[in-house]
């Protein structure tokens, strides 16, 4: 596949250089796991991006950081809702059910694959509490969404009103959290209250926006972060070289350098969503375009060497990211202009 | 604590330049998880360096390589016989119960943390079949063993054969095989075949020999290297940039940088004991040194600079790595000498 | 409330008298466990009902036996696909996901909750062969279904040769196995291979048809037979006086007694059903009705004291049982019918 | 093997014919599950009996009582510190490693089968407070323990205070908790609570001392109480006609009828115990005999139609029961101390 002008998923994109920089000035001995200087200062870190007290520990893979952070509000023989095209129920090998010993993920409907409190009022209302149905513990949501679209401040509130009522935990599955921050706008420091809200847990996803190997999941509960370090340890995370993960994250958090990189992948997005006019399926309010395309459509680009993924029999999905060359990004847009 | 003559451990080492080189070769757009060329060509590296067909999969600890492997070979409701001091037993957080489901880790006892047929069989032997008690599936050895010490082309024969009498899978632990493989001897493509053996599955170890965080699952039979494909991202361990694990490995395997890492340390390890006498708790065979040590004389070591931990109340553990420099070994070996 | 004419449910009935004397019977020093003459009996006795070769173990619950069959066909990070509204999906308590250490349940849809191949395909054509989507192990149908519905000779032919084809196990819920093989009716023999059909396991109920407390995992794979009394001590479901359990099972065999309750239960869900004209909503085909009622229509029977569950919120679900007097049945025919 | 006059074992006796008649008398119609009238009262019945608050429910199995209290107390990722020669060790298949989620059980000696306070220590002690060691979470005693010894009020309460201390949860697998209240003597009122002491949870036999099929999991939490609600379903122990396993029990907690069951076995085994002199491997305090007998003493007692275990190469065990006849008790006693 060309990987000429590429917008097949930010995943696939390099390393970014300051993060390069951070891990060769890691490359010393130093204390194993996480007992080395960079990782010992993360709570601080993020206790401070956020406003409140936190502990933030370093996992290799967002899968591992959701499941983690889940597996503190979910019992075994409860229940996650999430939505039914949550990553975590449709692309993660059914990892929630190994962290979580066979919990059960509960599908909820809502637009631009968000929940809302009345969707999920819908599924769970009618669980009788009795042991013969499976009771929901936890919430996921995935900010910015599986569609690329992000849940406002207002949103977030409710969300957290309603899961406090109903007592079910809150967690955030945030792959491209930096996307829907830097959408949310304003100053870092406010984005970044904005984004987490009002949740529990929150898997702060790096590798999507310039990382290698690095995410965190942050826990502002102070018990769910012991337990979450024994659990890493059982599920194989604790890497013992921990510290050139830390230098990535600390990196990233270095005069926001996520924030940047984020905002650059979601300004090239908006540049190829100014050519696809009724043609997007979602607004884009991060670095994702659904766009409406014909197979043969979609072959006129690819004669044109962009690199991107159909989305079913009628669309293509589009991603940006740190790295897009802004040209690159306007060709596209005047290229699906053009068709 | 002093890093200044570090013989903490080999995973506080950092990382090899040629794997750095290798990692920023690979920082270009390529298929994300293990799409990408890198970790492609793993299976025929190691099938080649093996001598028989097998599959290799990067994670990035030894903890996950162990377990995904030892799953394949133990049902929940059975049991792995390994050596009571094994590091799955005493150091991995409880890893094997959440990877096998809850199968047992049965313990034998063996000389040097090594296990013998007679050893498995006394241990085995009295267990009655039925269903009352849990049943062994697998043998699960450490090579180089938790004291340093390596189990021999003969031995490994026997204990494969002993396997196969009893129909039990075989799986080795390598955290550091390349220091075993380094001293068994001769050319890297004898020694790594007499030291991986008849065994089903190895976790063969980057990172304590001069990697950063990725180390091989090598499954000699296709149906568990297809299982552990699925396991490896259920439990996490599917990195979307997977080409900077793969790419380490490669660097590794490349002009068997692996064993002359390993042969570095293995060197230094006796430049060590050659100081050492009859204070050593364990012939040195690999890279690591147990050596009876009072604490005051531990305090005289320690007013050096040199860095290791204690074992137990009257000894101490002394690690080599790919970067100890020889005169700091000769400098330990004649410290310790000099007591 | 009211147990007067009591339509609740088969499972609140009492037990039959044939079982009462083969437990006191019974009730004499013998081996524990399943090490008992009676227990002993019970594959030969399954393998003459059933024409060919199985292991039948005897368990507490339908839930423990369905599970135990599907974790032999299932491995944890595999799937099971299920009706939507299937018992092991809706009402056992997420204990699939315990059985199955953390294994999917694969919803599909289907008239009268029974599955077809092309159900099934419309579910799992879609899944693609990675690692990130969980992939069907095995399907489960209920016979007779949770509508009452029960599944044709050729319609198990078909799923079965559906599931060879995909290489998915088949395992049958047969909570009511004795209603549907009484209403595929000719002789019991025919009946009994007619409604196991194809299957690898089958959960054979007796409890909802005049048992205690004992169902039979019935098991036509040797290996999976071996595997599930490993697992069925483990699950705590290993009685010490099993030979009461296999008393139950035994006398339900005896001359068919399993066949002649389900046939009495079915005849009287028929006097039921006659009286229901267009307000069924599914046809009866073994002891359940299905019946749209109007609240107050309800509330009307409930007063003649008729107890049976809501169904939703216009209609109602009626079960009959081993011993529902004929009197009763048509009593509650009439009253409906005169609504 | 000739059951002419057993001691076998207590689980191969028959039913008390008082429980018969309580099952008979609970024959009718009624709620299924636990909503029936009987199961209903048995929170209020052993809240009277053990004199402070407690929930308790009905289950097949002690395994499945002792694995469902301890899945309250020990997170998947923690451990259950237990005797070497536990049952839950030694003949459970490997239950507590399925419900408990792959916890570790971690083993301490103690003379007796007995755990103390100083035996726990010396084991947990060295456990370092660090993510890469399995940290205890739980304590497991066995009243009476699998040695037939009964701890006193005074040896439990030193328990309870160290599990307080250490923030521990403790457990008692009560198989034979009513030999144990019966050794303890005196009234029933206090010999029960003598025998619970201080524990969080108790898995309260009734099988081996003439019960068919039901223990009771009784829970001193009431957070603890609910969750097994949900995990009892979970596990396919909430049998859908409970009320013939709450009628057991009932009528065995009726005129303290499993007091005068366990004394009579208590008082057969002292029978026996008085032919036994020195040969007896532990002091009797219950229902058991561990019996030093050549292999040819033991064919000269089975020749004499006394039926009984091997226990190791040297000695045999000797089981009463409920129903045992003290001429038996007597004769056995005679015939060994005539050997």
């Amino acid at each position: 596949m060309s990987l000429a002008k590429p917008f097949l998923s930010d995943n696939a994109a390099p390393v970014h250089p300051k993060l390069w920089e951070a891990m060769r000035a890691a490359d010393h001995p130093d204390n194993p796991y996480d007992g080395d200087a960079l990782s010992q200062e993360l709570d601080a870190r993020f206790t401070a991006l956020f406003g409140r007290e936190c502990a933030a520990l370093w996992v290799a893979t967002g899968t591992a950081a959701n499941c983690l952070a889940l597996a503190t509000m979910c019992a075994p023989h409860g229940g996650v809702v999430c939505h039914e095209e949550a990553h975590i129920e449709v692309d993660e090998g059914g990892a929630p059910g190994f962290f979580l010993h066979g919990a059960k993920l509960m599908l909820a409907g809502g637009e631009g694959a968000k929940l809302t409190p009345d969707g999920i009022a819908a599924l769970i209302d009618p669980i009788r509490d009795d042991v013969h149905q499976v009771q929901p513990h936890a919430i996921a949501i995935t900010q910015a969404s599986e569609y690329g679209r992000t849940y406002r401040p207002d949103e977030l509130a409710m969300l957290g009103a309603f899961a406090k009522q109903r007592r079910l935990g809150l967690h955030m599955d945030g792959a491209r959290f930096g996307n829907a921050a830097a959408f949310l706008g304003g100053s870092a420091d406010q984005a970044a209250r904005a984004a987490s809200g009002p949740v529990d847990s929150l898997a702060f996803g790096f590798i999507k926006n310039g990382g290698m190997g690095a995410e965190a999941v942050v826990l502002f509960d102070p018990e769910a972060a012991r337990q979450v370090r024994y659990r890493r340890k059982r599920a194989g995370h604790l890497q013992c070289k921990g510290r050139y993960l830390a230098a990535q994250i600390l990196a990233m958090l270095e005069d926001d350098l996520w924030l940047a990189n984020a905002a650059h992948a979601n300004a090239a997005a908006q540049e190829v969503a100014a050519g696809c006019g009724d043609r997007l399926l979602h607004p884009v309010e991060a670095n994702e375009l659904f766009v409406r395309l014909s197979p043969a459509e979609r072959d006129v680009l690819r004669a044109q060497d962009f690199a991107f993924y159909d989305w079913g029999a009628d669309s293509a999905r589009f991603v940006t990211a740190w790295n897009t060359r802004p040209e690159d990004a306007q060709a596209l847009g005047k290229a699906i202009a053009a068709l």
